[in-house]
């Protein structure tokens, strides 16, 4: 067997060393330690049968030349958010370069494989993220919409861009580099703590789910704490308590999530009854339809409340975006080598959003796995999964891509 | 009849138009404005038959004198917060002085008739209320606790004092004033919802409230929206809200008040769950066993709710004072005088704070009488009573008087 994970590991602990700190990763997009880890990465292709190119979004493809044009994608990214984890973007990249690997040294392969890594997936420096893969596919990307971002020392991203050759009226065409995928695969650590808690190394993930995000004012009427009669408040906090109490039970019967993450009480201080509270709801689910009712349910439920409390609601839409869906076929297959690898699989939707979303939005057959993460924890420096379950991850990703290869032919 | 009620209108609004301004009154106690205020004051007792003097707290006493050296003592404060209203303490120095027109006006009563305008009881300038008179009752006040006190510009409370010729050290001294003081009543607007809700233009105060002033923090884990199913979320949001909605059903269930006015999510962004949050609450009962109670309730509510939740929970006592209740008899007068004025009369509670509470402390028998507020409103330029309360008011103040004298003298 040709197939190295331990490898993978090492190649991971590597580029931690080379491009990391006491704080984490530091692989932030567009910038110079993101520059030594892709040099890191293409040192690793010498010697092998691949052609390396950059396309107009930033994005990076690994092309194995196959006896079909028509083409298996594996991708990742190397970027990483400031202080990051070892594991976020890059364990695909360095996964899919160990089964390109396999793959290349039993000669050439019945369709083209190609490893991808996505530029700038984090957004970490400019706000936007998905930014090559959502170039790429096409479907969410506006060259207007990304041309006034500048970081927080003021350097816009079209600056940013040219320093890399790069424009943003010319990003859109690296959708070209999906001309021929017939497939696209993507490794990723779970970044929750479903399967830690289920105590199973890989998951096949069903899609991304879809979001509803909106900001949510009840208006009251502030009041003196010690001279107002407990029936005569008009308590904008109680009511957002009651919604943030009731949205539990509202993503449980929609088999979503929702998450009261922000409130802001006004005046805000100890000797007042809340006259304004200020929240944010978010909204996941994997099914466009129990989307929309968790959101029907919230905003009756806040209507219900508010006129409990003799406050108003307000909203206001912050962000949606709709469900996306893996391949049915490419979930079977996916179980099927996760099953093969350790015995036991469990099916999950993703909360973050990935790359993979980008290119199944652009209509390429998709598929992700995970491997568990300790403590569910991501984005941090102390963002880990154990070693032996990187290991199985590996071997997984190497089972889907042969399986895949023969769905492709088929 | 020698009360004239509608001077009082006139005399208020003479006031508010020399120390007000478009914001509303600015009359902050050590300040130019304020003297202009005191200033004003003394200029109206020109004529009347006696004698004013400023006590080493800085409050100033016009005293009446009567056959005997026992005193009926009236009190209010011509100090407000900044951008206040035209009424809290102002209201009954100038009722007060009213009356005493009118007792003067019948050659010399039998008690001594002293009017007290006390200093600084908003503390709105270094934050601490109630001190001419917490300095003269003698019970609450510490020259170590005050000493180090200073403005937003820096300026000490010792610095401030010393342009009037008075220190910290000898405030206490004061306390002489009240050796002969057989009773003491005050004036005050509500400053609550209770009699306008009830149509009732004037109340009895029982007492000030007791208070307990906790700040709450709840520790669960953050955790991003999207990866963390409900199910393993340890949200300090949702015990928090646990605990706002049920202080309502504990404050109640013991006839007092909580207040939940601070709430602070951490991280405190639309995408995590809440892994901090804090926040303060307020707890206010006329009876001390039932504030005691009411605390208890709320801690062992705020543990459940944390085990529920999954989550720590931690309390901190900022601040405490036990319910201050008025005099019996005196109740009793203010009631049957409220009954003459206008026939209809209610017994509550006051939330906020007085001079009064400082003065029942060090033993005076005490009594307060509430005119309506509009709205509730008070400490902001909107705050306001119908004049033909303020009418009202007078004349049952000076009804109290007379009887409180007659009480004096048995």
């Amino acid at each position: 067997m040709a197939l190295q994970p331990q490898r993978t590991i090492d190649e991971l602990k590597e580029l931690r060393a080379l491009t990391g700190d006491a704080d984490g990763a530091q692989r932030v997009a567009w910038t110079p330690i993101w520059d030594a880890a892709r040099d890191w990465f293409k040192a690793k292709l010498a010697g092998l049968p691949v052609e390396v190119e950059r396309d107009q979004a930033g994005n990076v493809w690994v092309t194995l030349r196959g006896a079909s044009d028509d083409a298996l994608l594996m991708g990742g990214h190397l970027d990483s958010v400031p202080n990051g984890g070892w594991l976020d973007g890059s364990l695909n990249v360095i996964a899919g370069l160990e089964v390109l690997r396999r793959i290349a040294e039993q000669g050439t392969p019945p369709v083209t494989i190609r490893l991808v890594d996505w530029a700038d997936e984090e957004g970490a420096r400019f706000g936007r993220s998905l930014l090559g893969s959502s170039a790429c596919g096409g479907v969410a990307f506006d060259p207007d919409k990304v041309r006034t971002l500048s970081d927080k020392q003021g350097v816009t991203l079209p600056d940013a861009l040219a320093r890399y050759g790069l424009s943003v009226d010319t990003m859109r065409e690296s959708h070209q580099q999906l001309a021929r995928a017939k497939a696209y695969l993507e490794l990723h650590i779970e970044q929750g703590p479903v399967l830690e808690s289920m105590d199973l190394p890989l998951g096949v993930v069903l899609g991304t789910f879809g979001v509803e995000r909106h900001a949510i004012r009840f208006i009251g009427q502030a009041a003196h704490s010690g001279s107002t009669p407990m029936d005569k408040r008009h308590d904008a906090f109680a009511a957002a308590a009651k919604l943030g109490l009731d949205i539990r039970d509202i993503a449980r019967r929609h088999s979503g999530v929702c998450t009261m993450g922000s409130v802001v009480t006004k005046p805000g201080i100890v000797t007042a009854v809340v006259g304004e509270c200020d929240c944010t709801l978010d909204q996941r689910n994997l099914n466009a339809d129990a989307l929309a009712g968790m959101l029907a349910d919230a905003k009756a439920a806040s209507e219900r409340f508010a006129a409990e409390e003799k406050v108003e609601v307000e909203w206001r839409k912050l962000w949606e975006i709709e469900p996306i869906l893996f391949h049915p076929d490419l979930i079977d297959l996916c179980e099927q080598s996760i099953l093969e690898t350790c015995g036991a699989s469990h099916r999950l939707p993703s909360g973050p959003l990935h790359d993979a979303a980008e290119v199944s939005r652009a209509g390429v057959p998709t598929i992700m796995l995970f491997v568990q993460s300790l403590r569910g924890i991501s984005h941090n420096k102390i963002e880990d999964t154990k070693e032996e379950h990187i290991a199985l991850s590996v071997e997984a990703l190497d089972r889907l891509a042969s399986k895949t290869i023969a769905w492709i032919q088929k």
